[in-house]
């Protein structure tokens, strides 16, 4: 039950390949297949063991596989879902790692209507300024956070199985409505790249915008940061969250009203009960998230 | 021209401090003389040999001085002005280290009125997360960047005086308006710190805010880090530039408001062009700033 025979692995990048060795290196599967559209990024795969075997054709790939992890960005999903929806056997697992899940639980129910119950959309929470399989570590995952976010028809061996696979990788899994982890993901990393974005835009347009680039320091440096994430994923991302993103958005708004109306009425006292919140908040947050790093 | 006689410093912490010693380093000053309200700090700072007396009545200090830098919060400059204003020789001159200029401007001219030819008033864009005389450095300021927001009736001399000790202590020496000073920090400081202490409060406000927390990761620790700055500071900066910060803060919302236009429609393109812009702008600063670090 804590094993598999045959995965195969669409999307042969950091995310999938770290998948497959950490799998590898527990001795949990027999043999991986990937896929891809890049030859030379299965090419590199397989000469590094990330994959046993490399295919360019999901249908083919997926005939008598016990698991398939699809690990493309979220907009390529619809196409691969339908492309192996014939081929698949009927007891074959169907997992993901996008970082919505709403959405894939959609395209999911769209492609795959008769297969639900063996269908568990997950999100494991590991990404780095690397990607393609030469960037993949059976180590990734450890201590890393992975989200299932099963259907009511998935039946429990099926979430089970992928909730222990995960375990093997070290990550710690946790469980989920899709609506649940698209709200706090718009929140804690979704609304935040948009802010940072959105800054950086409105101090580039900015007619004195060199000058004031050149004073900006190691704050501006930091809270910036995620301004240089790439463009076509938070792109995907923000179309695919866009309902619990205008939501977070929104509140995000009347807290700048609230800000805006206490500075405006010159209320030092109401500033200071503000920041002395958000930096304890800050602080109590910090300490733990290293406490677990 | 390039050293001067007696420096009192009032407020002995890191920027006054590392002021001090990074002159003394560079024999560009005879005596040191430290003001300030902390007995043991002026203790350490002259066990540190960062001050060569201390003081805590700052009318006796300056008597005979032929510099003063006020490096107090901006909140404590006016009874500094005030106190120092009977005591100072005709040409002493009288510079500071405040975040923020135009109110700074004001002050000297309310309590210094007679006296502003010979003060410059000076933003030293250097900080750490240590404070206190214990945490000063002869080299802090070395390829930092300090700004003069001198007066209008600022004399030359001076003024070349305030310029040449803080590139003796390797600064880079930059001047302008204090409007315009205040304008770009209110754009690249003042502005992202309100922005990070609002998001965390915004967050912590929420009723799945203990879940939200654990599922922040390491974009959100960078784009919050400055919401872990000191409360009263900020405050006071915030009510010192409030007319900048307010400008910038209407010019963000509107920043917001379009992103979320961009949202509502799933406008894919416009909110790639945006994302694809504020990436480039942010890398080609970051590049920049990397090489002058």
């Amino acid at each position: 039950m804590n094993s598999i025979g045959k995965l195969v692995v669409v999307g042969v990048g950091l995310i999938g390949g770290s998948f497959a060795l950490a799998l590898k290196a527990a001795g949990r599967v027999g043999e991986v297949v990937g896929v891809g559209r890049s030859f030379a990024n299965l090419e590199h795969a397989l000469a590094l063991g990330v994959i046993d075997r490399a295919e360019q054709d999901v249908a083919k790939a997926v005939v008598g596989a016990d698991m398939v992890l699809v690990a493309t960005p979220v907009g390529q999903m619809g196409a691969t879902f339908a492309a192996m929806a014939p081929h698949l056997s009927p007891q074959t697992i169907v997992t993901d790692a996008g970082s919505t899940k709403s959405d894939v639980a959609a395209l999911m129910t769209q492609y795959l209507p008769d297969h639900l119950a063996y269908c568990v959309p997950a999100h494991p929470i590991a990404g780095s300024e690397q990607s393609g399989a030469a960037a993949a570590s059976a180590t990734l995952y450890q201590g890393r956070k992975v989200v299932l976010a099963p259907f009511a028809q998935s039946i429990p061996e099926a979430i089970a199985l992928v909730r222990s696979l995960w375990a093997c990788c070290g990550a710690c899994v946790e469980q989920m409505r899709a609506e649940e982890h698209d709200a706090i993901f718009a929140a804690v990393s979704h609304l935040p790249h948009l802010l940072a974005f959105s800054y950086i835009d409105m101090i580039a347009q900015h007619p004195d915008a060199s000058r004031r680039f050149d004073f900006a320091a190691t704050g501006f440096r930091d809270f910036t940061r995620i301004a240089g994430s790439h463009p076509e994923m938070w792109r995907d991302i923000s179309l695919s969250n866009r309902d619990a993103l205008l939501e977070e958005l929104a509140a995000y708004q009347t807290s700048l009203q609230h800000l805006e109306s206490l500075l405006r009425a010159e209320d030092g006292e109401g500033l200071s009960d503000l920041f002395v919140r958000a930096r304890q908040a800050r602080q109590a947050w910090y300490t733990k998230f290293q406490a677990l790093a």
